[in-house]
């Protein structure tokens, strides 16, 4: 597919983006890393940094009900809103979400330092919980009507702290939630890093995502016959173990088959019952979670590994079963026009090196793409390392992918 | 191999038999099982009633100071030791081990009784721990001199109380030890339920053990790299749990290929690292264990399983290393006069439903057999269970074992 070249190209300033980078790691910082959950004193800190630097750029900024930072343009016409999340994981990393927060901070002043974009509306902002502390991507489902945020109040940390009493220490009791404006926006732009070693094993600086992947888990579970492992003979045993590695081993041998081309497939967790070297297993179980961009790739995986189970079964080592757990990610396919806009503008500051790629981790963008066209733009992680404090991003790729950002931002509201 | 028929046969009574056994069965009742474990007052309570019912048998009896029973004949000229042992699992069954010390004390009578046999004499023992609370075979060992007692005394059981302080509490302390006499025995013979359900599977009701077998356990690790589920592309992975699932299976695909007749090999544990559904294993461990009565079975199974590590290593997706862990125990051949004795009186009692076969379960005998010549003789466990309180053996197959065991016992001394 080709695309027009970028009418106009926006220079961004790398020093003042570092800086926020810099200033925004200060808060909640752990020694190279960044421990600021969603809610925490230290995030809502934080909240209130951002809101003053959303409103240095010319923006209408605050915290909403929900606790989600909202920086909207004065500029009239239709908008784009750049958004990602500046909380972390328990244990996180500097990059994961603040990246894309800061890219929006400062495509929007970027752009206002341009006067071939000066008039052009950009909104930011910063999704409360993407990571999940009280529920995966709460602000964006919020903003989107997903969840109300009545029913939301119940939800609970690991430490048992309601959402309402979060929001009640937060002083967000009471304020007016952030929702989507209908007609307002011509889409949703995410930048990101990687947070795999995709990019960096291609060479590649820049990712143009494709689409989010969707991902299905379930639990195999085993049932044969527990024994003594000295006094029972092979040909009488019913292993549960055995045929749990049978079943393991079949899939790794025969998913490849019915994969697509960027397909995953994990078995993270193995447990025999009683566990112990001198007892054959009469119980086990197994995880299996696979994940693709394409929801008849997932279906065809689930299909094989039904029909695995029922081979396992019917072979009469144990009795076998598969049930799903966990709720189902649905893939999300990204916006054309905007992809479009993305590829154009990494051609331009980084000509060939540049790829387009699925997105294997849940983003803000999967929830947003639901209700209006979205992009997401990734940078590369260092070693493919996230989720972690050592996650880390050269200052080079993290300047060209705000250059890439802005420019591809500019273009998606003049095209 | 054959055998001369049996010169004499001995008749029991039954009915003394299983009363003994269903007194037994009292101490430490817990439903239809038995919790006995070695020391404990309960255990003591019964060894003290063992001595008094084996002093109305005409021995000499006595606790000795590690806590095993020892009935000695007064009867002169070279004798035959009869034993196996009283104490139980945490949750034990009521006839393991018990049996063979209560049909040790009924051939002293059933010999006592006979005008042909009175003047024979047997020894009765009931081995402290044979089910190792301290030391697995603690008595049979401390009784052959393998084990000193000064050493034994800082052993400790699952609570943390030492030998010494069991020994105290028991009233031990001080006691004499009951050792080997070297000369005074033509062997050692003991009945116990097989513990498995080979015998049930041929419809067999006597088994006369061949060997012991032995085990040797080993600990096989995994290191890859642990990675994000969703970001880490299948040829990129170095899947810890992968390697363990490809061993695995190679384990159970090739090991029938060297193994022998009665070898049983068990994968009883799997341990992935940290075992969460979306993180890709960096880490494996599981356990390998394999048993067989014969060491060149066991040195060539040992091998096999050294060549397929080295494989799954040079495969490269993981490190793999096995190492030894436990102790490795050795098997031990029965003699096969005292054998022939056995087999001679099942053919003469029960023609044609008796089998000759190795023990998988470690025993006293084992210990014993390092010593003087030594036979076992094994009766059906009722759908092979044990070390379970649900364990059992039918009342034929109890009195139909105590009267082989009778028969064959005179016949070891007269033989």
């Amino acid at each position: 597919m080709s695309h027009p070249s970028s009418p106009v190209s926006v220079a961004i300033n790398p020093e003042r983006l570092l800086g926020d980078l810099r200033r925004l790691r200060e808060f909640g910082a752990c020694g190279i890393g960044v421990v600021r959950q969603s809610l925490t004193p230290i995030d809502i800190e934080s909240r209130h940094w951002l809101c003053s630097r959303l409103e240095e750029a010319g923006l209408d900024a605050r915290i909403d009900g929900i606790g989600t930072v909202l920086g909207r343009s004065r500029n009239s016409g239709p908008a784009l809103l750049i958004g990602s999340h500046t909380d972390t994981q328990p244990q996180g990393g500097w990059l994961d979400g603040a990246m894309g927060v800061i890219y929006g901070l400062e495509v929007a002043r970027a752009l206002a330092e341009c006067s071939e974009t000066r008039h052009l509306a950009v909104d930011v902002a910063s999704w409360i919980d993407e990571e999940g502390a009280f529920a995966t991507c709460l602000g964006s489902q919020t903003f989107c009507g997903e969840i109300e945020p009545g029913v939301a109040g119940e939800l609970r940390n690991e430490e048992g702290k309601s959402l309402g009493e979060a929001l009640r220490e937060a002083g967000l009791d009471g304020v007016p939630l952030a929702r989507c404006e209908p007609g307002r926006y011509v889409g949703y732009a995410e930048a990101h890093i990687e947070q795999g070693p995709w990019l960096e094993h291609q060479s590649k600086r820049i990712g143009a995502v494709t689409g989010i992947v969707g991902s299905r888990n379930f639990t195999v579970s085993f049932t044969g016959q527990q024994n003594h492992a000295g006094t029972t003979p092979m040909a009488l045993r019913r292993d549960a173990g055995h045929a749990l590695v049978e079943l393991a081993h079949r899939v790794y041998e025969t998913f490849p088959e019915h994969a697509g081309e960027r397909s995953v497939w994990t078995i993270g967790r193995i447990a025999l019952d009683p566990g112990v070297q001198s007892i054959v297993p009469g119980r086990a179980e197994m995880n299996l979670q696979f994940r693709d961009q394409d929801v008849a790739v997932l279906d065809r995986l689930e299909a094989h590994a039904r029909a695995l189970v029922a081979e396992a079964d019917a072979r009469g080592r144990a009795e076998v079963e598969m049930t799903e757990s966990g709720k189902r990610s649905i893939p999300a396919m990204m916006d054309e026009r905007l992809r479009g806009h993305i590829e154009d503008a990494a051609e331009r500051h980084a000509p060939g090196d540049w790829i387009s790629m699925p997105s294997a981790a849940i983003h803000d963008a999967q929830v947003l793409a639901r209700h209006m066209p979205a992009a997401m733009m990734f940078v590369p992680s260092i070693g493919g390392v996230s989720h972690a404090f050592e996650e880390d991003t050269s200052e080079e790729d993290l300047v060209l992918g705000a250059q890439v950002f802005a420019t591809a931002a500019a273009n998606m509201l003049l095209g």
